[in-house]
């Protein structure tokens, strides 16, 4: 039998503490997202959306995969919340299960204490991290990489429960995954839904080790890394999110915000920088969907610097280009990434970021809401599969995200592609008829609009 | 007005010329078809298709679209055969028409003569070629970039005419186009059919410049090529053909076989190569399919060499992957390239890919006739999308043939891409069943088998 590592076994005593005892909740001082952010007074929600939920308390990772055919362990109340995701504060699930669970991980820990000799490691900075958010949770004083993962993944809570709402008959199903060097992520998907083909919203915290040429690289953009050394240690945190609504009526959104750092042996936070961005891919251009959209997202750009939303709008154009089909993906929305403290400093940009994250919502709701069950064709869903083929293309052909992700080795593949679409076309050399709605799509996607 | 390059000027000349006299047929020693090469004596054949129609004579390019939709010039009698495909032995065609448009081509030269003063340019390799094919037509003697294309042109014919007795009541859309620095191609593409859901068979003709980072690059893999200048005139010639059916018990197919070569200043052959290959992608797997498609490759390549089929076949596994989903593409076939006179000679490599590509109808003819008309059920016909959907990962994202076409300045988009199925899905996290047929596909993907 192979030794069991430190961290494993820290992870068994930890789980069967866990089991005995309350987790810490948050402090009032960590909120991690007040309201949709449309800017000005608090409003009334303008998609009426049920309450949100509180975050998940010092962002344990759920364990397990919930399917969503299988019977869930304990039939939810209203408002319909997906169980995984229902708020956990200060509730001990499933005790005897826990129990058990830390029993047998105790005794293999016991039984290779007996057979392997004791290998001393110091804890890596996942293990202390994971110790740090259990004792004391995280507020303000934490280091922002805790900060980042606990506020991305309470709001993959928000926007999963507010998509729920679209269609109460249609759950997400959840999967959470952990990484054998520390992080891990959560995906939540729906497929085959009244409102969406396929909606998925992942988060997901990756603790690695940069070597030597990755260093090199980096460098080019973020001189603050150290070029003398044979690897450093990093952290990254992202949530992503594309939306393929039923209805070709109703445009395709995708959302995507992370932060990165690198670290010293001690888990002090060298480097770092903040990406990002979210766009908007209609197969019918409704030209007051394409305004407020950009709209929403403009006023969380202005409330930082006025020169954000048209410097990550061209960014957006750019980005969402097919080159080899002399088109962008859709109509655009903002881009960015590496900034650093040349940009602004860090609590600024945590800053910005989640405005971002945070006008999704107020961006999107309202145009599904007013899409989704209006009249069409087969011959609009027909074309709404083609343009679904384009995204496949720039998906898979282009994207710098998907090819980073696909090249990372024991990366999750299925929570990558769970951006393509369920269904898509491609009919060789479709034209579209003179005047068409399909034509002006066209037209708008070879030379982008200014919408706002 | 900008001056008429004396290759325009010759090309209306020669189009003038070709309306009044007749082409030239070619003589009895050139036969690049020679029946469906099942090796042994000459069996009747297996697909029961029709007579093969003759090759184009001096493998003039066809001129214009035709979309099936659209009526045809004249109704073709029984066999039916794509009007643009009909053989052209000695008849010219609408000499009307012809002259016409030649004394147009003739008005623009002679405006140009006195509105522009004269540049005298050499004749291009290209030019040179296209007379050469007009003058003496192709033999024996003729160089092998005209034996190649002349062979690829009279097959992709061949297979048309064979596709389309499957089903009669749907024809190729055939769309031939021109590059503007001399060759072209021919699409011939049929989608929405009763047998095949989409199906694709090209050829291209291209001549162009190689600069410098080029040459080194292909150094590598052919000594031949001449390190010290800045630029090589090359040529290649290519056919492709993918074939998606309907149903999901028959299987995909595909096939690619292309010969270049680098010129001198004179059109004289320096450096060549062949490369090429096909493959079988099964949704549903039925072994004597397999073994058919396997044995029917191999005794092509026995014929030549026997160590071909067993390295080929190792080639393909490797090259038809799919690393991020740990599964080939399909059950494989033969793949090669580079193929120089460090392998064999010339005449040597191009009777074997001449075999390989005669080979190809008897290898999957019979499969098709067999499954096209199986009963299958709806659930069939979705892991049938999804298995599209990992062909579309596959060209998309590691094909280097269409990640460089999609790079390459120029290109016809639309032929690259007809590869791709109409349609594909991507369910997250799909399982197959336990012992279930989807089951065996995956395991066999997952580790190649010897079908012979």
């Amino acid at each position: 039998m192979a030794p069991l590592k430190p961290c494993l076994r820290m992870a068994g005593i930890q789980f069967l503490r866990d089991a005995f005892r309350c987790q810490k909740p948050l402090g009032p001082q960590h909120a991690p997202v007040r309201g949709y952010a449309t800017p000005g007074p608090a409003k009334p929600r303008p998609y009426g959306g049920k309450p949100k939920p509180q975050p998940i308390v010092g962002t344990k990772p759920l364990v397990g995969t919930r399917n969503p055919a299988s019977p869930t362990p304990a039939a939810s109340p209203t408002p319909k919340v997906s169980p995984d995701l229902k708020p956990k504060t200060g509730t001990v699930v499933a005790p005897y299960w826990r129990i058990s669970i830390g029993v047998l991980l105790c005794g293999s820990i016991v039984y290779s204490m007996f057979t392997e000799p004791l290998q001393l490691e110091a804890a890596s900075i996942a293990e202390r991290d994971t110790l740090a958010k259990r004792e004391s949770g995280i507020n303000l004083t934490s280091p922002m990489r805790l900060r980042m993962e606990s506020f991305i993944k309470a709001l993959q809570q928000e926007i999963v429960v507010a998509l729920e709402t679209l269609d109460p008959s249609q759950r997400f199903r959840i999967d959470t995954w952990t990484r054998p060097n520390g992080g891990g992520g959560i995906s939540c998907v729906l497929q085959g839904g009244k409102v969406f083909e396929k909606a998925g919203v992942n988060t997901s915290i990756v603790y690695g080790t940069l070597p030597r040429p990755a260093i090199a690289k980096m460098r080019v953009n973020h001189k603050a890394l150290d070029p003398d050394v044979e690897s450093i240690e990093f952290f990254a945190a992202g949530i992503s999110c594309v939306l393929h609504p039923q209805n070709p009526n109703a445009p395709t959104v995708h959302f995507n915000y992370r932060y990165f750092e690198t670290m010293d042996a001690q888990g002090n936070c060298n480097a770092w920088w903040f990406g990002g961005g979210t766009d908007l891919t209609p197969s019918y251009l409704f030209d007051e969907d394409a305004i407020h959209f950009h709209r929403t997202i403009k006023e969380a750009c202005d409330k930082h610097d006025r020169d954000y939303y048209p410097r990550f709008k061209k960014w957006c154009d750019k980005y969402f280009y097919i080159p080899h089909r002399g088109e962008s993906r859709g109509i655009g929305g903002i881009f960015f990434d590496d900034l650093d403290e040349e940009e602004k400093d860090q609590e600024q940009l945590f800053s910005f970021v989640k405005d971002c994250l945070t006008a999704f919502l107020p961006s999107y709701m309202p145009l599904i809401q007013k899409r989704k069950d209006m009249p069409f064709t087969e011959k609009e869903k027909e074309w709404q599969q083609l343009r679904r083929g384009r995204y496949v293309e720039f998906n898979l052909v282009h994207d710098r995200g998907t090819s980073f992700g696909l090249n990372t080795p024991g990366a999750r593949v299925e929570s990558i592609l769970m951006s393509l679409p369920l269904t898509a076309r491609w009919i060789y050399m479709h034209d579209a008829d003179r005047g068409s709605r399909e034509e002006r799509l066209l037209n708008v996607l070879k030379e982008p609009v200014e919408w706002v």
